[in-house]
């Protein structure tokens, strides 16, 4: 059996584990990211984590046959640099090479959500080839797998669904523009959208609930619960995720899109209006369309998927 | 040297022509499509075109390595089959079984803006792998180029770029949605929005030139004659065409973004906006961007590219 290495570094925690050839996780632990010290000591950390997992899951050093490390931020890919990340203060590191001072197995880099994209489409049953992964969370995100690889485009920088417009001229973007998907349709909106609901009418029980904080939940509970006004929130707020995803699936039309992030535990009470949203409105009018689906592989999507960097590769 | 010939299946003419591996027309004609017959005669029109076609180039048959049909719709690519393409009347029609009666080299078929695509790439310059293709007529189409392929999607249907979303609940499409790129981009809406400011100030001079008639030129013409109305039109078109290039770009990050229809003839009057647009808007912030060019190849792209999708298959 081969066993590939994966890391998952983020802003607060470095995850490390050995998921072998089927996609199960072995062994993972994680350590605190510390974000703000120099790059050598960060590295070193994960190098240290990682022979410590790799200790811990018995496994001979000598059937890891490679390591992907997934990172917060722009990669060059073919290089192994972290071009800029800047929520650990990263920049133009040569995380390969420094990773090469520890290990001597192949090394892959790619972004966190790429990562996640490629762990949930090893996740997927059957033959499939093209999938877009798409996570709702503070913003919008995703990753582009096209002939069973990851596609990252020219640059390394493609499949930054948050900022396809949605709305031309409409919520001003943290990146500038007015529109973008993400004002729309991450979390963060769906608190917005909540929080502006229970000023607009104070007396309902959506302001009620709200005096004890908002969170992604909040509406969804509510309108399961049977209440009207957060039934409005959620229709809102699902209303602009589908309208993006029938975007992507007009430009994509790819086999499965699979929607990730906590919210996405919803279900198919996130799912069921999508896919009506799909049904009416996708301009391709024939039958064999794309599949929506919830993400499976939760927290551990980016570890699998920056293990399997590797995978094809060598 | 190895030749390809190519069909482009229009609701006016059908196009034929043989192209040589660097992608040169070598010879070509057409004939009137006669839209609404039986597909059976349509397509002996082509096969016979296409015989007069070969035998006026003097190349023998045997260096003819295949044959691509471009249709003006949506295929079934893998099984050869034009599913519907309603302004030719074909539904169902078993494009590759019926040329295979008068032919017996290797026949693809694809629809029409996946084979100019395909053309425009084999028309640039230099080694590249990713490109989009994107055509503003009537509507607004394009093809996906991925790793020197077209990418059709699973079913193929995808690049459906005019109904990307633009601007949610905005300008009611042909579509059912409201608001798809195409009802702000296409040549038809840039007429659109040359009549309204000609409604709006009907003392204007471009309210006195739309009396002899609109075309997507007039706008142009006139704003290049120094015209401050008809500036603004421009102005306020080529704005949606930039705000859904940038769009694309932010998924696909593709080497060059190509764009085609007769409108492309603009040049750089037309593409320095959109590119200043790209600076400013586009969501990567790493020095090798996407390059915007205007297609090369016009009317031929869609012979060449119906030629060249046997090209690389066989």
């Amino acid at each position: 059996m081969n066993y590939y290495a994966g890391v998952d570094l983020g802003g607060t925690n470095i995850k490390a584990g050995i998921v072998d050839e089927s996609g199960k996780v072995v062994c993972k632990d994680l350590t605190p990211t510390n974000a703000g010290r120099p790059y050598q000591e960060v590295i070193k950390d994960i190098a240290d984590l990682l022979n410590k997992v790799i200790a811990k899951s018995g496994i001979d050093k000598s059937a890891i046959k490679s390591i992907g490390v997934g990172n917060p931020g722009t990669c060059d890919i073919p290089n192994g640099i972290v071009i800029y990340a800047s929520n650990i203060d990263f920049y133009n590191v040569p995380m390969r090479d420094e990773m090469h001072k520890y290990f001597d197995v192949p090394v892959y880099i790619d972004n966190d959500a790429n990562c996640a994209a490629l762990g949930e489409f090893y996740a997927l049953d059957g033959d499939v080839s093209d999938m877009v992964f798409i996570t709702l969370g503070t913003g919008v995100g995703g990753g582009i797998i096209i002939n069973k690889r990851l596609y990252t485009g020219y640059n390394g920088t493609a499949a930054e669904f948050g900022h396809m417009m949605l709305k031309q001229g409409g919520i001003e973007c943290s990146c500038g523009t007015k529109g973008c998907w993400e004002n729309y349709a991450s979390v963060t909106a769906l608190i917005r959208i909540t929080k502006e609901y229970a000023e607009k009418y104070p007396d309902s029980a959506v302001a009620e609930r709200c005096k004890d904080g908002v969170s992604g939940r909040t509406a969804f509970e509510m309108a399961k619960m049977g209440d009207s006004g957060a039934k409005s929130i959620v229709d809102e707020w699902i209303g602009y995720v589908a309208t993006g995803v029938v975007s992507v699936i007009n430009l994509f039309q790819p086999q499965y899109v699979v929607i990730g992030g906590a919210i996405s535990k919803e279900g198919n009470y996130l799912l069921d209006p999508i896919r009506a949203h799909q049904m009416k409105n996708a301009y391709s009018q024939i039958p064999n369309h794309t599949q929506i689906a919830v993400a499976k592989l939760g927290n551990d999507a980016g570890l699998v998927g920056s293990a399997f960097l590797g995978k094809g590769e060598i």
